[in-house]
């Protein structure tokens, strides 16, 4: 059992709280809002001041991380909360190595520098990138069953023993734990929403066609759900599609939305992404740069040699 | 056990071949090209003019469908090989309701218009879309084993009867049968390779966006790949992405790439279709509009008040 403090109960926090309490451990909630303190109350949680959250041994960060006016992610509610945190620790000399775990969504990089204030303030805490996955609606749920929604917990962290006791949390969870560095745990999170977002997308793109076409788009649909389980072509090492088929088929179908009076913006993005890697492809296997070698950061270079053909 | 004609004897008409011939039928060989009809000789198949064809019970066409100049779909081979046989039926006065399977990637309406060739013709014969989902460089292994793949074998056809004789030939592979319509069957072939082209450029637009973010690519993308058995948000009735997290998720990801100086030209494009989506929903939940009833062809309206939310 330890004794786990969560900053901000939202729904994510809620769900954590709830979730962690059920596992068995000592929950502690902060939040800056009274009305939120006093709902944690009301379902049995002990309200925590910012003091009694740094005696504990895991610290949940779940507070929220709106869009800032340009779309850009605002970050400061996670900084008011770490920072409240450190400096806590560091005036009361408290910093025995408590696990920061960062739940809420956060820019690629953000654990990183919340850890380097840290060291510069001279504080012994470990930041860990925790991603939540859970849907809106179904939260404490998700939170308790991953195997029931995505399947996997994320845990990316700095040191392995920080990473290896936020995993020991979830041991009793039915979910395959992914142990990796904050940076990919942190962007992990970002692309699973991206590609809901490309699927809903790509369904309502195929619905406007279909509709067109006079055919059913549940239908066509529910064909490609059989599919979805064999988890094909995610994979950034595979480079541009060519072949017979798919470069094919995707012409044929723009061809015939241009007919129907359809502009197909997502198949048109799909075909311009294509050639731009086909581009950079075709750069790179051109003889006159063979063997000029290529930065390691180039990923357009990871394997230029690969394609995939699908039929 | 069956006679089985193929016309064309290409990657599709190859694997159709040999891969009924290893299921127990009787396998009929037609090609244009001699050179091929001498290769299926060499396999031990039997070649066959167009009247041997003609006296099969399932005849599959398996000729090419490329693209014209302008994209579209080139139908001129799979029509002059269905022309081929109902003139020669009509000729012979052979037309005992043989099944016409068309193989070949068409544009969804294409087996209706086969169809009233036929009926116009007065030539007794049914026509059958069950487009093939087999990879290029693994044709007859995915032909014969189709759950090692997609896991489905989709045929759409006017009449139950003519639909449950193809189903009869595939019932000892290993595959989810899904009787359909034709043009249900024709869409959901290009349906299948434009979403594994969406999954490729998806993969590599988040490569671009890793790569001037210094991440592992392959490690984000294997996360997502754990959850890919989830089948979850392939829905044309789901209506746009709303919620707290999907679109600001994706408003912060598109932030972070202009950021990066990358253009995301796959997540904008997502991003223009939600919005067309969500605006078609606002519009038809208008009070003035409400009660006014939407055409049954208007696809965007089919559940306008759902919406899908996404943690």
């Amino acid at each position: 059992m330890a004794r786990i403090g969560v900053m901000g109960f939202g729904v994510v926090g809620s769900a954590v709280a709830y979730g962690f309490r059920k596992m068995g451990h000592e929950i502690y909630v902060y939040d800056v809002n009274a009305e939120r303190v006093k709902l944690a109350e009301r379902f049995g949680f002990n309200a925590a001041g910012i003091e009694d959250i740094t005696e504990c041994e895991f610290i949940f960060i779940c507070v929220p991380t709106p869009c800032r006016q340009d779309g850009s992610c605002n970050l400061e509610y996670v900084e008011k909360a770490f920072w409240d945190l450190i400096s806590t620790c560091k005036k009361k000399g408290n910093d025995k190595g408590q696990i920061i775990v960062v739940k809420s969504t956060v820019p690629p990089g953000t654990c990183e520098r919340l850890r380097n204030y840290a060291i510069d303030t001279e504080v012994n805490v470990h930041v860990v990138s925790c991603p939540e996955f859970l849907r809106e609606k179904h939260a404490v749920e998700d939170f308790l069953n991953p195997d029931r929604w995505l399947g996997y917990v994320v845990i990316g962290g700095f040191e392995k023993q920080a990473v290896d006791k936020v995993a020991e949390l979830y041991k009793d969870f039915n979910a395959v734990i992914v142990k990796t560095e904050p940076e990919v745990a942190e962007m992990s999170k970002y692309v699973s929403n991206l590609f809901h977002a490309l699927k809903i997308s790509f369904s309502n793109e195929i619905a406007k066609i279909c509709e067109r076409l006079s055919i059913n788009p549940k239908k066509v649909m529910d064909i490609l759900r059989i599919e979805l389980n064999r988890a094909t072509y995610i994979d950034p090492l595979l480079g541009p599609f060519t072949g017979k088929c798919l470069p094919k088929d995707l012409e044929q179908m723009l061809a015939l939305c241009e007919s129907v009076g359809y502009d197909a913006p997502l198949l048109h993005a799909v075909k311009e992404v294509n050639e731009r890697v086909k581009e950079v492809n075709e750069r790179v296997n051109h003889p006159s740069l063979r063997g000029r070698g290529l930065s390691s950061g180039d990923n357009d270079a990871i394997n230029p040699h690969k394609t995939r053909r699908a039929g």
